[in-house]
């Protein structure tokens, strides 16, 4: 039977077709993807050797051979620090200078692996070059906001093999931030409760689309989630933005986002896919109303015309399944 | 300079990062997709001959060889009319049982045909059929909002070659509806005028970004555009709900739409595109700060991480470049 589901952080609606349901497996890709097999690319800017194609590193994370992570200025900047952060207003035409900060973290040293595939170490020391960078954007003061992000694949919108995330730090607060923090909000003021930690409490008590949970992170596919296999890793302790996160809790999220990766990687065969950090914006950091999370978008479906009409989203698998699906698929065996 | 765009409308604002622009000419795809070149197919369901392959047609439009367009239920709708409208609430857990309508437009009867080629009094056909539905489909009290879109193309959610749109009646206001119309409301109060009125305007004095004009309707590249050659078809006279265009209106809607398709089909090889009608929820219909209007995204970029960490836009082609070269394609030369 179809139905509607209202996502009460978000308050979208989203409605779950299961008349044109497939079963999780159908969700494969047929063939696995031509990703590289180098190990190394003489042409590649981020392969190691070829580190004067790219500016001056902003952060270098020491490993046995060189460098393990390395964040370096994107080359084609959406945004830029050399721009003023300006604003011009002509009638209804309301601009701002392009100044923020796009950079990229260059995730491992090996050009053809895969954050899915990485040692939980490795993934550790991404997550830590996160955080840093994340926290030295949010302290300049014409920062509005910082998006933390990966496109794995050409279907997720990349275009460089070579593993890497990005952070881009916006001179203005997005809407849809403004929106939801202002629903989280107006939840905390009805109930005296964090909108997300009461979805994280409910969600633990039904259990039925929990992935996996350790003593600090939960995995899982939201009662109202977008698409198919759709996953949220919330942090259990109430905390507003991802740089509060402490030096005890990073390995526990690595090895929930490493393992949440390696099952979608064998469960679907390597699928293209997003992954974004959302926080509060830096000065609502502590706040008792937001909740930040890592959220994990498979790009096995398409955004079509329905969802440009309405914002609303069409999905075709019920969280519960998805989530099954997940919890069914072999997890890392090695550290 | 990269710059950002505040639309006020939305309130959303859109980057430009004009450091990776391209050329118009640039968006172009290499090669000229395979479309189909069968006038007709012996399998395809809404082909004619084919009409007992889908269930009774809720509307016929009369042709010269029996009908011109048709309407017909989606053989695996997302919402069906013989579920109630029930809700059920468990804690945190809202559902709506899937109520709805979901129906499917067969342009033409040609297989082949796409509505950027079709003629005029074609294009004119397709547009009657989408208000007639969607006055029929508004007028059930248990509605909440409909949505007429069009999926062109496989990078649009295309799966169906034959020329069709699609017509989706949800049981609830979308959020993201909810949000346009309190922005339109506030924008109302402050200024006493609809804000896409004024928007309007102020584009139709700065001319820049303007691709057509007529009588009733302007095509534009907004100036805060989330990507290259979006553009809204706006009608001149306030008019807030899709189902208040006049019998005068239609043809010139038509010939704007066909238009500005065809420009696209040239300029841009045809690329894949979505088409969207933004209309106020029904129990709005007749107000004074809404306005409704059709929106053609080529798809010619993909959404990624940025946009799903922040809602945000990252928008390579500025709106004047993108409506300077559709202005210079030709248009249709055949009535």
């Amino acid at each position: 039977m179809p139905e509607l589901r209202l996502n009460l952080a978000t308050r979208e609606w989203i409605v779950y077709a299961t008349e044109r349901a497939r079963r999780p497996e159908d969700f494969r890709p047929d063939e696995r993807r031509h990703r590289s097999r180098a190990l190394h690319s003489l042409t590649c800017p981020f392969c190691p050797g070829n580190e004067d194609l790219t500016e001056r590193s902003m952060l270098l994370l020491p490993g046995d051979d060189g460098w393990a992570v390395r964040v370096v200025p994107n080359k084609f900047p959406a945004l830029a620090d050399h721009e003023t952060s300006r604003r011009w207003s002509t009638g209804a035409f309301r601009k701002q200078a392009g100044f923020g900060y796009h950079e990229v973290v260059v995730e491992h040293r090996r050009h053809d692996l895969s954050l899915a595939l990485m040692s939980e170490h490795e993934v550790d020391d991404v997550l830590l070059a996160y955080r840093i960078r994340a926290s030295k954007l949010q302290a300049d003061p014409r920062v509005g906001y910082v998006v933390i992000f990966k496109n794995h694949g050409p279907a997720a919108g990349c275009s460089q093999e070579h593993p890497h995330s990005q952070i881009v730090a916006t001179p203005v607060v997005p809407e849809q931030i403004r929106n939801r923090v202002a629903t989280a909000v107006a939840f905390y003021d009805d109930n005296g409760e964090c909108v997300y930690c009461h979805l994280l409490r409910e969600e633990l008590e039904a259990g039925e689309r929990i992935v996996l949970e350790n003593e600090a992170f939960v995995a899982y596919v939201p009662f109202a989630a977008y698409s198919p296999f759709h996953i949220w890793i919330c942090p259990k302790r109430h905390t507003a933005s991802f740089s509060e996160l402490t030096d005890g809790e990073l390995p526990l999220l690595a090895r929930t986002l490493r393992t949440i990766l390696f099952k979608i990687h064998g469960g679907l065969n390597d699928p293209d896919y997003n992954l974004a950090i959302r926080s509060v914006p830096e000065s609502a950091r502590g706040c008792q109303y937001y909740h930040w999370y890592l959220s994990v978008v498979p790009r096995v479906t398409s955004i079509a015309g329905f969802e440009l009409g309405s914002g609303m989203y069409i999905n075709t698998a019920l969280p519960e399944e998805s989530a099954r699906f997940l919890r069914e698929q072999a997890g890392p065996t090695e550290p």
